[in-house]
């Protein structure tokens, strides 16, 4: 299931710590040590995938549970209302840096468009 | 299922045209009237979802079958393997103005970080 050699894998282990803001059966989020706004907060599935181009049908239900995820948190966060972006990189083009699935969250400023 | 007003299930039951990329039972891609980069696709479930403070649990399959249609389309459109971003902006704050969920697959060109 888990990856010995990726990074999001051993934070969903507990073997790297994190500043975790939720976490159920199948997701966790914590704050990203890089932020680009004042919330900023990765949303993974504690299931390794590795990229986009590779979620397949049967991975629907676990990809779609972070944005159930990414309500409760925005809400928790006090963004909900307001509003946020949600992105996910995939390779080099957009600069993915882990390769295991995150979904970004940003809020507390407005967002630009293009998104970057 | 559908609301009369909302642009994208007017879209989604053919009512207006688009130029459609990818289809299937509950999945719809067209390209962006207003492209932002060399291939800008948004990706709609075609049931409505308003944002997604309103993604339940119940939810999760269906939006991310997004995902599972966004790696099929983004091989169709040969930017798979360099990279392309998956965009999803709730309200105001991050400029959503369609009240239908909707990802935005943005590649074809090195995408900046932050995203907006």
């Amino acid at each position: 299931m888990n990856e010995p050699d990726c990074l999001f894998c051993k934070i969903s282990a507990g073997e790297i710590p994190a500043d975790i803001v939720y976490e159920d059966d199948k997701v966790l989020a914590f704050r990203d040590i890089a932020p680009k706004a004042p919330t900023h907060i990765l949303v993974i599935p504690k299931r390794h995938i590795a990229t986009i181009n590779n979620i397949r049908e049967e991975d629907a239900h676990d990809v779609g549970l972070l944005f159930a995820a990414a309500a409760v948190i925005a809400k928790q966060e006090d963004i909900a209302d307001e509003g946020y972006r949600a992105v996910m990189n995939c390779n080099e083009a957009a600069g993915q840096t882990v390769f295991h699935l995150h979904l970004h969250i940003l809020g507390g400023r407005s967002l630009d468009w293009p998104p970057g």
